[in-house]
């Protein structure tokens, strides 16, 4: 196995200690406002060791449910594989930290390359070309944002959160790659629905805490920048959804998510 | 406690027999067509068991993985306190059948009493009063389908696959409701969010397998007629997503779902 070259990779590495069990390392790369590491980032760590056990190659849908927060440092994952089937096979992974559950993550593989019936009514969304689109961050460094270094986002306007004038319209859309030119794959963008700032920013909220992400990986993704679309339609009682898609550079849907959030 | 006078709750009840172990009976009353028992009326049963046993009155968010069939008969619901936590509360329940798990449920409960912040940014399908929309099964019974005799549809026109005529455009809208005069509550919402024709029967498709089903329960649901939105817009290689909103007769949101299904 060759040394991991993109930090994607090196910081959801897992190493088998155990039959089932594996010791991961979560990093302080990923950061989100707070200062923690993004939940999706962590969600990724559990799917590497998933695929490590299941015996279908890919992650079809995942369901995380986040206990505790996650904090860089050590952890552990451990892995049950709950049904293997012939064409789907379900799997569960949890991981631990100073032996206390912090995230459990439930998913079905399959092998996305079988053929099957495609019917889309839907389109990707309409950006300018990636170099012609602004950088989100416009080269400013949010020291706590460690994300931000991880992952670039270009969109068409600068959105009215990120001028202090926060609009109302809780969705958005945009271009997203990792910086250091890491392509993206099927795993990684399990990681990448939730690495975006929420659109809740834009009903003046600061942030929102991720109770539950439903995944659906629809298809690999071409090498290239990734469009993105995210919006969260229904606020009631300080809770709301977000859905999300990824869309690759061929005009490909590639992945579609939904949590279910909780404003500060 | 009093003896439960409506289909849904004899149904779905559950019998403490050990220590977070409930016995139920799966029962024929709510089969799909093929003479199977519906997978979100077998997944109100493991709700009902999750019920008895977490420390917060309401679900909030739930996701089922479906692992084998599960048939009328016998089965038995056993269930775990995952995290207790002071606002939301996660628990898992699992459904054996002959010794073996043919569903597992992850979902997390809170108070949705709570208050906090309402923004909506969708609206209610427009539909004609339920007296004046069609009734979707116009009086005919089909035997195998025994859901259609618990659950009543009402539509604005016949859609086209009841015409044998598939359109082409697989959402619709309609009314639901319970035969039996039972009013809808939070749980049984979880129920309903897949009791209905899948729209892919709109691509002249006679069905759909779902293999993940995740819903969010927004608000205690009004007495009254709810009203159905459901969608699918991505079919890739025989995968499908399937949305679905249910508003109460107030015209307010009281459920979301997002299933990931696989055509035959």
């Amino acid at each position: 196995m060759s040394t991991p070259r993109y930090a994607y990779d090196v910081d959801t590495a897992v190493e088998a200690v155990a039959d089932h069990r594996f010791a991961a390392a979560i990093t302080d790369r990923w950061n989100v406002l707070g200062g923690r590491p993004n939940g999706s980032y962590v969600m990724g760590v559990c799917l590497q060791a998933l695929t490590r056990v299941m015996p279908a190659p890919d992650p079809l849908v995942v369901s995380a449910f986040f206990l505790r927060p996650t904090l860089p440092g050590l952890a552990e994952v451990q892995t049950a594989i709950v049904r293997s089937g012939r064409r789907i096979s379900t799997g569960e992974a949890t991981l631990y930290q100073d032996g206390k559950e912090t995230l459990r993550v439930s998913a079905a593989f399959s092998d996305l390359r079988a053929a099957g019936r495609t019917v889309l009514l839907g389109a990707p969304p309409v950006l300018p070309p990636p170099d012609e689109a602004l950088d989100l961050m416009g080269g400013r460094v949010i020291p706590e944002l460690t994300i931000a270094q991880r992952v670039e986002y270009r969109v068409a306007a600068r959105p009215g959160w990120a001028r202090g004038e926060p609009n109302g319209r809780p969705s958005q859309e945009f271009w997203l790659r990792f910086r250091d030119g890491r392509e993206p794959d099927l795993l990684s963008l399990a990681s990448l629905v939730d690495a975006a700032a929420p659109p809740v920013l834009e009903l003046g909220e600061t942030g929102s805490a991720t109770i539950e992400l439903t995944v659906h990986l629809r298809a690999h993704p071409a090498p290239g920048w990734l469009a993105c679309r995210a919006a969260t339609r229904f606020v009631i009682g300080g809770y709301h959804e977000e859905d999300f898609e990824i869309w690759d550079s061929t005009g490909a849907l590639v992945a579609q998510s939904r949590q279910l959030a909780l404003l500060p």
